[in-house]
């Protein structure tokens, strides 16, 4: 009707994110994001999976909810309660369980339901991307707490509640990934879990908990989850997990574990008319068969990756890169020489078709992060990951000077 | 650990909607909600998708988008460039089309792009009431426009933004839902389309339209949609479907189109990681084999349980329930005795097991809608059809005296 574009410069909201740009395609050595090792997707499965229950129960997708209400199909919320009770120790009936799309729509969810622009949030200084910049979206007061290989530092998070206390702050949440670390892939002992319930508690403070790599550790074993240590039907702790690490990312299946009349309030606030039935369906009916076995395979390949990066970056970096050997999950936190940038880095590995992420995205200290980054292994082949960090290594001797030497040569 | 319940007291944002309460079943006569027909639920076609799309690129599921991007499964955009071009005169490449979780989400999304607290939308009068309670809770002031068989009508629309021009008030959006209009079920004409479209043009507001059901009209015919008249590229028309009423309410999948730069800021919002990748493998493999056909068998049953409808309501109520017959869709739009406040009626009804939406919660105007109701007839078979309304007559007689005879015989 009209050649000219519509101009909408007017009617834009304010403070909009900022836009997406066209996608194109995956790098050629993709060292970001939460994706899997397609050799582990258990296509089988899923397809008798498939069959099963769309046999048993297909005519139920004409109903919103599968005749399950609104917080998800009743039978992967039944699996969970089992799941949860066996590997993480949280009691919890199916009243307690929101499926999410993803863990991400539970973060989501919990932001809205606690953040109001200028309230503060307690998180680990290095941390999930993601959490940070929805935390910046909505405008909280970011503060940020040390981890070490046990976890979050509790006199670190013991000062920063006096402090915010002292001037008449009381914060939203204290959020944490207890189980394999987002970035640093430790996983905080039982002792230090406890320690932080009891500060959450002296300080009126609730735990946003993020379990969503804990079925990943290599040992296969893990501490309570802080919600189980809360005690059944305690609200001090919110629980949200996801099936994205342990079964496929393009899945968009997680959960959320918090009691009524609290589930009433996050309920309120999901307006998706429930998460995609055919997901849920597959999912329970393969789950509750198969979870642990394909686990149990999928923590050994991923092992094997991480042993390949590692040995790849001892081999390109020698002692340049640093970083501690991870207790499980997809990623490694490394810290190069403080000479390096690893924005800058970030920025001339796109070039040579390398992807990875950049300290400063992944914390919220300038100085602690500068010269860190994370690499994701699970995705690529062994072969990539070897020619991606040799690639890498290139990259950085140009740049930075440093690794000076790299298979035992100098470079030149 | 702590035995009260943790104090969520001085947490909560402000301004949260009210909490859900607790899923206790649908009710015996479910006259409300998209629910579709168990019967026409396609469990074989699902089954053999489901199978053949696992076997064929079930390892994809090991990344986030499937290899598509975040705009969605491109075979699934690929079927809709196809569709929307033969059913709704859309010229548009898979670049314009995102994947939503439902047109919900579409609708999300185009609110969030666009809506400030205090900004204006223009809607048609008689609605959608998940329209409304999102406008409501976005803060936006609400103009509603009346709707007569042709769809919204042209002369309120012209005064309606000179009013606010005088004003100085610049709509934000038109919102409409052309063919079945929800909960009106016309379907407007293509004349009134362009009128529209002129008047949108003429006052720089765009149109935002709401096309979820337009694969229902009994005919299988409908003009070209307001975004095909707009003309190719044109984001004069933001344009948003569904699958949930051809296909199945419980997958949750739409799409919204729009072309590229703002594609780019409405993308920049959705921050669920992609929408269910088992859902838009299994929907992209079947619907590009059978969607006609599928959804002309629908066509059908629907019209029937329509027909079922009107006939209970014809003997039920006689002259007391007045309507338009629909030209398709899953809802009847009615009209009681202006004695009949039918929010006391839903109350009412909802003791005797039938649930109804009433008219205020369906419409913009309180007096237009008072005595008005929303009743769905997809879901339930055709004998709870004429059981339900047979004791909502009971109901409404007991309530307000009308109507005043039944099958031929006064009620006692």
């Amino acid at each position: 009707m009209s050649a000219a574009p519509f101009d909408y410069a007017n009617l834009l909201a304010p403070g909009l994110p900022p836009a997406a740009v066209k996608y194109g395609g995956f790098p050629k050595y993709n060292f970001v994001g939460g994706h899997n090792d397609s050799a582990s997707i258990p296509v089988d499965g899923l397809r008798a999976a498939a069959d099963a229950v769309l046999a048993r129960e297909g005519r139920t997708l004409a109903t919103y909810g599968l005749e399950s209400g609104p917080q998800g199909y009743l039978p992967l919320r039944s699996f969970l309660v089992r799941k949860l009770k066996t590997d993480a120790g949280i009691d919890c009936t199916t009243d307690d369980i929101l499926i999410t799309s993803g863990s991400l729509q539970g973060m989501d969810l919990v932001n809205q339901l606690l953040i109001a622009p200028g309230d503060t949030a307690i998180i680990e200084q290095a941390n999930y991307g993601g959490a940070i910049t929805r935390l910046k979206r909505a405008k909280a007061n970011i503060v940020g707490v040390p981890v070490d290989h046990d976890g979050m530092s509790v006199s670190a998070l013991s000062n920063a509640l006096d402090e915010l206390a002292a001037k008449g702050v009381k914060p939203k949440y204290i959020y944490t990934i207890p189980t394999v670390q987002n970035p640093t892939a430790t996983v905080m002992s039982e002792g230090r879990r406890r320690e932080i319930l009891a500060l959450s508690a002296k300080h009126g403070v609730p735990i946003f908990e993020d379990e969503c790599y804990a079925d990943l550790t290599w040992t296969g074993e893990r501490p309570a989850a802080l919600r189980g240590l809360a005690g059944a039907g305690n609200n001090q702790v919110i629980h949200i997990g996801s099936f994205s690490k342990s079964i496929a990312p393009a899945l968009r299946l997680g959960y959320l574990v918090a009691s009524w009349p609290l589930m009433g309030n996050i309920l309120g606030l999901k307006t998706d008319a429930g998460s995609g039935a055919l997901e849920q369906m597959i999912l329970a009916e393969y789950a509750s068969k198969h979870f642990d076995t394909h686990v149990k395979d999928l923590r050994k390949r991923l092992k094997r990756k991480a042993d390949v990066l590692i040995e790849a970056l001892s081999a390109e970096f020698g002692t340049a890169a640093e970083f501690e050997k991870p207790d499980g999950g997809i990623f490694l936190w490394v810290k190069l020489p403080d000479e390096v940038d690893t924005l800058r880095l970030f920025q001339a590995a796109a070039k040579a078709g390398v992807a990875l992420n950049p300290g400063v995205e992944w914390a919220t200290d300038q100085g602690y992060s500068k010269s860190r980054l994370r690499l994701c292994f699970a995705n690529p082949e062994e072969a990539q990951i070897r020619e991606g960090v040799a690639v890498l290594a290139d990259v950085c001797h140009k740049e930075f000077g440093v690794p000076v030497r790299g298979r035992n040569v100098g470079r030149s």
